[in-house]
């Protein structure tokens, strides 16, 4: 557990000083999730945004009686439940730890009251046009691109992910069956 | 042409003083946009962060040789190709008015600028933060859903938008092809 570990990934985005280092550190918490616990469930106000250390997270939505994968997030990178986080509202999604990991908590008065701060200003605005740039390619490789395609592409561009992840939840993200994505996994194997 | 339009969509997410509206308002250059024109080219660098006073405009990208729709903005609302906008990239994606549109720019350079002043940068953030929610309402809705119930979805939200797009947009947006929505309007309308 090594909070250095946020600092350097905030200064991928922005200068960071010392002073404002120290500034937002004071306001940084850790927190163990177990492989399976949940980081957040639906009907909850996502409370913080976070800084994920360790360990691979799964966003899903609760679609016809199951819960359908949104996306995922890979350590190390930041998550929020953002619709929840800043309007106050429960959450409509799941955060899951689909392995043991370390996050590192910022509580929604502490992120706001750092926004004075012209680093975390700017870290938060770029890392939300990041995740905004990340989330179109998702859709627009829904849109456009068979489970096949997307699953080759997967492998290509996150193999990491594509190892790590449990296939019922892989195969949910792509929109198919646990049994069509391993007919897949057999034909590109092959 | 009107620029207070400008002004009272910034004024839905921040306070605007005077003073603020005074700064922001010397940088704001309109443009009109004739129907079929674009305002932006998959290839050119998105110089321009914009509020679309009147008219619809429909975003693209080019797959397996034609030009599929992401998404469409329809006035009031901001918009630019945020990607390219923020890392001075070429543009993956066409902007195209469906209609005459009034358009109001602020140039990247401006837009930096202006980010000193507390209510811009809110109102940058919280835009941003909106226009991630709806992208991931979108991906939610083209994982999980039918292009009939997306249809339907459609005519329920945003009635406006289903009558001011021409069909063969509205069939790429949901992944179809005319055709298909021709059958999916007549048995709804049934």
């Amino acid at each position: 557990m090594d909070v250095s570990a946020f600092r350097r990934f905030i200064s991928n985005y922005v200068f960071l000083s010392e002073s404002d280092w120290s500034q937002i550190s004071k306001h940084v918490h850790p927190r163990i999730v177990r492989k399976g616990a949940f980081v957040l469930r639906a009907g909850e106000v996502c409370n913080n945004f976070s800084f994920l250390e360790q360990g691979l997270l799964r966003f899903s939505v609760l679609k016809n009686g199951e819960y359908v994968t949104k996306f995922f997030t890979i350590a190390p990178y930041a998550f929020t439940s953002q619709y929840s986080f800043s309007n106050r509202l429960p959450s409509q999604e799941n955060i899951e730890a689909l392995e043991e990991s370390i996050v590192w908590d910022v509580s929604f008065e502490d992120s706001n009251a750092l926004l004075y701060l012209e680093s975390w200003n700017t870290f938060v605005r770029k890392l939300i046009q990041e995740v905004q740039h990340f989330t179109e390619l998702i859709l627009e490789e829904v849109q456009n691109e068979t489970a096949e395609n997307r699953y080759i592409r997967l492998l290509e561009n996150q193999p990491g992910l594509v190892k790590r992840v449990p296939l019922r939840h892989l195969a949910s993200f792509l929109g198919i069956t646990p049994q069509s994505l391993s007919r897949i996994r057999r034909r590109v194997t092959e």
